[in-house]
């Protein structure tokens, strides 16, 4: 059922251990947590229908400012009548600063106290990111959730880098609240819109601390916790997460950026996450691998090559259940369209089932019991630190 | 409404001018001629679903035995069920002898009177493609309407070359239907499935006619034209076809191999054929290039950047009504799997509604006028030849 409001507001339904169930109420549709919000890098999430992501059970997904800055344009979305209606998704969209993209894909940057200065992947242009531009660009593309503009460094890094970067983007977070604060004067945002500040500092636990605790004295709807699953290694993640939540009010939603993994989403929820994002669906999906109730399926394997057995006969997903393997396969190995797409829509539809589990869990008192189990079925083995 | 029958069947139900419309009938569905078979070369119409294909209004969908015969392989399929569960398309299948691909993609190919004998383009193993083998896998494909194997030559070439290809074409023809008749004494194939026979001659209208009146003699249940749109251009691919069809029985379904634009269509059903295959709406999506009531538009083109009007408001394609031309545009340009997704599923529809308005017209005995009409608002230009 959803509600209508307008504001941005979050409900916090019920706890088991750590792990929270609630949701956050926007004018564009009620976000169900723990939420995981599918990938739509330039405005689509690959190779699926908007249709299918919602049907999947998706009730957000996510947009790059980085890309769309670069193309199509913020301006021409904005002409354009803005991102929801150039992509035809009616619910929630959350769109990062560009931060992390400027720092893993441009070329030739140089970060001030300013902001970055890049060159585009896509054709070398020159451009400019900055608090203030990030928060324009994001509110000429209409989100609903907006992210501050932060500098997301490779680890690992000395400490004094780290510690430098997590300062300069405590002040970029004061910037880009200034210039979110202006666009709501202007009308340019809405009370139903939202802007989240992002936890850095590396792996550093103490660093971590002075982070969260600046930023919440700055007040935000929602904190992101950011600079994770950049190769550390799902214990080192873990641990810093340990060491960041406990920094966080407890009434305000918690999104890990840029995560994860079956298991990595399992671990995170446990210790109290509410939001996660992630291109793994739909990047394996095009590399055919799939995710389902019974572990990991490379479909480009052989032994699938005259199974005709569906891919994951528990899943509700057309994909997972109305098709051979012994299909996939051969779409796979051909290069076909078909495949990608196939093996992302059953992908998608299952990160939005162990969302959905996770959230019956919670509500029925019992995650831990329910994280054993499906830990254990699903057979994930925690990614190794390569930083 | 669907019929059923154990029996393939052709049914002429109206005429105007030469223009026919029919149905033929067979086990598996109703196809209603003139008819256009979209292409599923490697077992899928590429980056549609079968639901799109199906309620786009196609009755029959082509595989290529070529391509089916290397990969995943004619005895697979037929082992996981033939190709209709393998790919989930319910309806009719015709699929090529392999003839045509033999000499367009594979390497290293002999011609002898026995057969062909190549290296595949994927791996570079050898094979050989006889009549009799031709046969053996369309019937573990499981194909509905199956074609003899031809030897298809490139155009221009001597007329003894023509020639000597055509007789052997004719020879292979015999062994095809002895092969075919083997298949159904020994259950291999049932009384609902029917090959065809393919005139060969290149554009010489006497060879044309040599090889047609020896086909009808062995009486196929239908007769397919083939060694055209090979570069010949619009106008002798016309005259070439005038030279034919009065040859071929009016009780027996015609149908023009691999064929073509919507003016091609148009032409040819004014001829008198009523069978189309073509890649030509899958792999102009691919491209950026759509069909549409209105002509040809090319999304790649920076005009159609800001346009916020759909494809062609006149489709009741949900891809080509619903999504402004700018985000085809922005998709298009950055090769996003939906630009392809989108562009094909709206030109897949596109020729199916041209289909249904000729036969609609067809029905209402105004063929010609609707045909003046459509060519002037199509504003396609006839292709110039090349070979």
């Amino acid at each position: 059922m959803q509600h209508t409001t307008s504001k941005f507001e979050f409900r916090l339904l019920a706890q088991s251990g750590a792990a929270r169930r609630g949701e956050i109420l926007t004018p564009r549709g009620v976000i169900r947590t723990p939420a995981f919000m599918p990938v739509g890098t330039t405005a689509t999430v690959k190779a699926l229908y908007t249709d299918q992501v919602k049907a999947a059970g998706a009730d957000i997904i996510l947009g790059n400012t980085y890309h769309l800055m670069l193309r199509p344009g913020a301006e021409r979305i904005h002409r354009l009548g803005g991102l929801h209606s150039f992509m035809r998704w009616e619910g929630p969209i959350l769109t990062d600063s560009g931060g992390f993209q400027v720092m893993s894909l441009a070329t030739i940057r140089k970060i001030t106290e300013a902001g970055a200065e890049f060159s585009s992947h896509i054709d070398g242009s020159r451009h400019m990111l900055s608090p203030e531009r990030s928060i324009e660009i994001q509110c000429l593309l209409g989100s609903d959730i907006q992210m501050q503009f932060d500098e997301c460094i490779e680890l690992p890094a000395e400490r004094s880098e780290v510690e430098r970067a997590m300062q300069l983007s405590l002040r970029w977070a004061e910037r880009s609240k200034s210039a979110f604060e202006e666009a709501r004067d202007n009308g340019l945002a809405g009370d139903g819109q939202a802007l989240f500040a992002i936890v850095q500092g590396g792996t550093d636990a103490a660093l971590r601390r002075v982070s969260a605790e600046a930023l919440v004295d700055m007040d935000f709807p929602g904190y992101a916790i950011g600079g994770l699953a950049v190769g550390e290694g799902h214990e080192l993640m873990l641990s810093t997460l340990e060491a960041t939540l406990p920094f966080l009010p407890k009434a305000k939603p918690r999104y890990l950026m840029g995560v994860g993994t079956p298991l990595d989403l399992i671990e995170a929820v446990a210790r109290g996450v509410d939001m996660f994002d992630c291109v793994m669906p739909t990047r394996n999906g095009r590399h055919g691998l799939a995710f389902t109730w019974n572990g990991r399926v490379n479909l480009r394997n052989a032994r699938h090559a005259e199974d005709t057995s569906p891919l994951d006969p528990e899943s509700s997903c057309p994909a997972a259940r109305d098709y051979s393997r012994a299909y996939l396969h051969h779409l796979v190995k051909s290069g076909e369209y078909l495949g990608a797409m196939l093996i992302s829509w059953a992908n998608t539809w299952f990160y939005q089932e162990l969302m959905q589990a996770m959230r019956d869990a919670i509500s029925e008192g019992r995650f831990d019991e329910w994280a054993a189990e499906t830990k254990a079925r699903l057979g994930e083995t925690p990614s190794k630190g390569t930083a």
